[in-house]
């Protein structure tokens, strides 16, 4: 038998299975009423329109370049989409500064890739995305906690980052609707986190992927629509904007963007030749089809449904959940973030829920780098009727209400 | 203006334009016969098949699963469908033992990624395939020469990787019909690769890319076959098996798979959930569906055409090329290897042949880990019809006339 950790890398040795993932192929069982997954609802993707979207692209003359190898920064058609998306966001750009991906996540894999040598230090919310996180560890880095409203100083960070034995390479964060709080960065907090960059010198990622997905509250300018209102040209910016069509059009296409500058942009497509040539280009075609032909109503559509399910969580925790216990109150995206009385501890509620309360939701300390936040875990409305939001929402109210007691 | 190079991992400082993709945007003007792509021809994808797959996708129950999140490992009916062309290769195996990736390229990243530490050592052909090197370039490697028949001594390797800074960690090789050289490892040459990696302990990366295309000439087992027939088992071995369905169905879909004992494909997939979260779900099933329905059948058909092809232009190449000039005869794949006289240089060959002779070709030189080969270029036949080739070859030998006479 071989001992392959003889001649793994090192960034692999520490590669390990993520608990949430492997707990959640348990909760297929059907008497389990989850508020685990933060996927989209599979009853709202626009199958029909997907479905005329591949059938149009076989009929027309488009069908042999859609099965052949096409170009590293993505399907042309798609990005000139994306021009004007951004553009009324606030975004003023051209093709050559919109850049394919498969998928979101890749855009985190990729941008980890570009900046971080082993040591060097991402600063990121407390809790993040917990997919950031997994992305970023492969480049081995440390971690430091970015407070967008904060007031530590630049001189701290870099301390902190030297000590770690690297530099601070980017700040790490999503503005809107935040996985996993549900949280939305106020104005103030993205221009600080813009000013703490420039005194820096190091990068912004911001994650968008939730960005189209707002119920109420007026929408907040992206921190790169922001940068360039100052600076005057997104080839004056720091800030690298990655966008998602998961959650609105279809996550199973694995076909997501970013936005920056364009020397970034050009090492990135460096980056993709080598690593996996190119997007589906059929996929890219399909989005773009879609897309063109109705992403506002596509959207219009699942905010609806989400706003009231959103809603519905929100009167269930305020009728079920006992004293002690606090929630966010998000103005769009899919989660809802509760913290427990100081000392409770969300993984071990999680077993004692699966036992007995039978709902299964998302234990929060995964999402903290620092390994803190063991009181807090997430629940996800995205696919969750008014009923078993209802039911499940009063069992672990009542689950944790005994525990408090108890 | 940042200075992105300040903040820039230093695997993406070195990372640059490959020359060859960068020339191959040239070469779409219409008056230049082009033997340079290394690309399937689209008139042989099998577009009615692909119709036909995504059609029904979206008339059965598994529309709504085609658009959703998917697993990392992979869709499990395409995965059991490969187990069974493994078998008939002389790979028994499980579906534990098959990981799916958008593209054999992306199996190679991920290879890199997994072993390769900076400095560490890659064993590699000269010439070997331009998009390997690519892909491990990133993880900051040195290259040291694989012979299959040769009679270097894992001490050899061993001393060379030390001084290095690193360990060997694995043999690249491609087995059949090669990109560039479209030659063979014969029988006897996996086997030596075989005993060379279990004396140094290192993986076997076996690059199976144009396996199918074999065209004449009797198939040699893979090396992983070979090396289950030693071991008794695949999960005794060190052979990981990169297989690509872009060259038989269609590249446009990114689909390749991975073939492996059961520990290196969790850690693969582990590695797939941080970096992309798993390839297209609708392209896996519409993949799995063509190739269920008729993979042999395509395959035929290609070979048929491309055979004739390769044969068009070894008689085109004996007629055509002067004294002193050599190349490979595959016995499939897409590639013929030129050697020139000694001292010739392919690069500057093609500057000439672009202005004069008007045929275009990749020279060799970016295909060896070295920077040797300056004499070599690589022919792919796989999209010239008869005429262009004979008419091609025709010119390119008259210019290379020229060039030794003058």
């Amino acid at each position: 038998m071989l001992n392959w950790e003889n001649i793994f890398a090192t960034r692999s040795s520490r590669m390990r299975a993520s608990e949430i993932r492997e707990l959640l192929k348990l909760l297929d069982r059907p008497e389990i009423i989850s508020f685990a997954g933060g996927i989209p609802d599979p009853a709202l993707f626009p199958d029909d329109e997907f479905k005329a979207a591949y059938a149009d692209i076989f009929t027309g003359p488009a069908v042999r370049s859609a099965l052949q190898y096409s170009v590293s920064e993505g399907y042309k058609p798609l990005r000139e989409w994306l021009v004007g998306q951004m553009a009324a966001l606030g975004i003023p750009c051209t093709v050559d500064n919109v850049f394919i991906v498969s998928g979101s996540q890749q855009g985190l894999d990729y941008l980890g890739k570009l900046f971080l040598s082993p040591k060097d230090t991402a600063l990121v919310t407390w809790p993040t995305y917990l997919g950031a996180l997994q992305a970023f560890n492969a480049y081995e880095p440390t971690y430091d906690q970015l407070s967008p409203n904060g007031n530590r100083t630049p001189e701290a960070y870099r301390a902190t980052a030297e000590e770690a034995g690297g530099k601070v390479k980017f700040a790490y964060l999503s503005v809107d609707f935040a996985n996993p709080t549900g949280e939305t960065v106020d104005r103030e907090g993205r221009e600080k986190v813009i000013e703490l960059a420039d005194e820096l010198d190091i990068a912004i990622i911001e994650d968008a992927a939730y960005q189209s997905l707002r119920y109420n509250g007026e929408a907040i300018p992206p921190i790169l629509a922001l940068e360039i209102a100052h600076k005057g040209d997104i080839e004056a910016t720091r800030t690298i904007y990655c966008g998602s069509f998961s959650k609105t059009l279809a996550p199973g296409l694995r076909v997501g963007f970013i936005v920056a500058n364009a020397p970034i942009i050009r090492k990135l497509v460096l980056m993709k030749q080598a690593a996996d040539l190119h997007s589906s280009t059929i996929n890219q075609m399909a989005i773009h089809l879609v897309a063109e032909r109705g992403f506002d109503a596509q959207v219009a559509k699942i905010k609806e449904v989400y706003s009231q399910r959103r809603d519905c969580m929100l009167a269930a925790l305020a009728r079920h959940m006992p004293k002690g216990v606090t929630w966010t109150k998000p103005e769009g995206g899919m989660f809802i973030w509760i913290t427990l009385p100081e000392g409770m501890d969300g993984a071990k509620l999680l077993a004692r829920s699966l036992e007995t309360a039978k709902v299964a939701f998302v234990p929060g300390q995964a999402f903290f780098a620092d390994g803190s936040g063991a009181n807090t875990f997430r629940v996800s409305f995205s696919c969750a009727n008014d009923e078993m939001i209802e039911e499940g929402i009063g069992r672990l109210g009542r689950l944790i209400a005994d525990e408090i007691g108890g």
